[in-house]
């Protein structure tokens, strides 16, 4: 396992969002992250101490987790230099990056002269089958989004801690290298080879508890033209009882597609559950995660209210308001 | 890509059933398959010339297509030999099987010694880009199936030879083993790792001449719980201007699948266009391509033409009729 505390590694993030990881990890882990580091050019801020490597190693820290998306898709010069010095300074990596620490010769050499490990969390450790869509005990909710980077991840982590709060018997089964960063397991999703996509999902999620909830990451989403197959195969892989749809009210266009709009709350409603019930006929929507977190507190209550008029469904911000209207619907 | 012509090699093939790569590359392209390569005990016969590998290689054919499943699932000692010579002779050797010519130490040692090349198919070799989603020239059609295994390649197929028999600009882009061993090139899209699959299919049909059409492979089923992410990624990456539903009207259940109906082609008609419309609004559905190998003449025109007043489309089997009606309703 990835030894803690952590310094979150926040290279030279294009913005808040690239840096999800790291956002993740400060929110969800705040006793793990301790410290961060940030090169030149850098645009997001966790608010923690900026240290050195050798002021991290110095200061008890374990291990530098990259918090961030590589830029262009491959790990960088500036990068190499600073992670080498982190190995140097005598911490482990962990990476959920498709690019792979273990393929950075000067990485890979680095942590063997230095007794370091290289920590890939994105590479599958499991052959997964195909899926078999055989019906199994056990509920599982899953949060779909009219976009990508919506708040997926942070609805089922909260519901998770409300359902535990409650004495419920809930588990958070991570899709992504975030969920597994902060949990410590899980499935790489968008690195599972295609034809075996559904069945990871049925494997993470398998038989349980007739009172048992699977609550299960989301990815991407339906409408977002790079990752619908990988929302697609969480849906048809899942067999969710029930879904959550989940929304950013502020954003303009999808996620790094600038000619896209957004669907509406209805569009994805009807498509999911449409989707959903090839695979389970009693699957029902019941209810919607709002990212707030660009409004203020009234315009929040304001749309929230409204939304939860035009819909019909209770509407929340599972961060800001708790997720105890969501667990309630589930019930 | 794989240089033509062809020997296909049918090994010990148990049943023609067994070497139906083989037999969809001498119906499809009869100007690539020039001869046979049989062992004994071989119980397929395309009608080509047998030839040994030196007669094959003396008669200026390029590659060794392997046409036929292998036994056991593994590659036996009579098909090391046979390839080996084959490699000697100066010929390459070409494979969609799962067990893969490059694990093979006999096989690369005497590709290398002689200059050949090992292309198994089934192994993506290109990195991938993640889908951008941006409109592009040029005009794409693809297939969508209420099933897997209902069609769809034979439809596209079909459809290439009719438009380039009427001298227009068309190229049908393979997804499949069979339909790269068939074309030559492609895309093995359920071995792409997730988050690239939409972008495999972007880079396989990338912008062309406003009047060409490029013909896309279809793979597996919306409706299907195995693979419906595949499907998706064509969808939202093939950015489609037309549909053709393909169906198998005798099928009982989704293959593999025995819980599960299929859907109508209401259905797929219904969910397919409004997911084709994420990435293109202007796509159309415009025929349906029905697989009826399993009827009587006289039963599947019957069929057709119900089915045609039903949607109101036109609906053939390509393999059957022809592609025409398919190729009038593009225009």
């Amino acid at each position: 396992m990835i030894d803690a505390p952590y310094i979150l590694f926040l290279g030279d993030a294009v913005d808040p969002l690239a840096a999800k990881v790291a956002q993740g990890i400060r929110d969800w882990r705040p006793d793990y992250a301790k410290a961060q580091f940030r090169l030149p050019g850098c645009n997001a801020d966790m608010g923690l101490p900026d240290m050195t490597m050798e002021e991290a190693a110095a200061a008890g820290i374990k291990t530098v987790v990259i918090g961030v998306a590589n830029r262009g898709g491959h790990i960088s010069e500036a990068w190499i230099t600073a992670l080498e010095a982190a190995l140097v300074a005598g911490m482990d990596i962990a990476s959920g990056l498709h690019n792979l620490l273990s393929d950075e010769g000067a990485l890979v050499a680095a942590a063997q002269m230095h007794g370091r490990t290289l920590h890939d969390v994105r590479i599958p450790t499991v052959a997964y089958p195909i899926a078999n869509g055989k019906k199994r005990s056990g509920k599982r909710v899953l949060a779909v989004g009219t976009d990508c980077s919506v708040g997926k991840m942070y609805t089922a982590i909260a519901l998770e801690r409300e359902m535990q709060a409650r004495g419920l018997n809930a588990t958070f089964r991570a899709t992504g290298q975030t969920g597994i960063l902060i949990t410590g397991g899980g499935i790489p999703l968008d690195a599972v080879v295609a034809d075996f996509m559904a069945g990871a999902v049925e494997y993470l999620t398998p038989e349980n508890d007739p009172d048992h909830w699977d609550i299960i990451e989301g990815q991407g989403s339906l409408f977002h033209a790079s990752y619908s197959g990988v929302t697609m195969a969480l849906i048809h892989g899942g067999q969710p009882d029930a879904l959550i749809l989940a929304h950013e009210p502020t954003r303009s266009h999808m996620r790094g597609l600038p000619e896209y709009a957004l669907p509406s709350l209805e569009d994805l409603r009807d498509m999911a559950l449409r989707l959903a019930q090839v695979v389970n006929p009693a699957c029902k929507v019941i209810g919607v995660s709002v990212n707030t977190a660009k409004m203020p507190e009234d315009e929040a209550s304001a749309y929230l209210q409204a939304l939860e008029t035009r819909l019909g469904l209770p509407c929340v911000d599972p961060y800001r308001h708790g997720a105890a209207r969501l667990v309630d619907a589930l019930a």
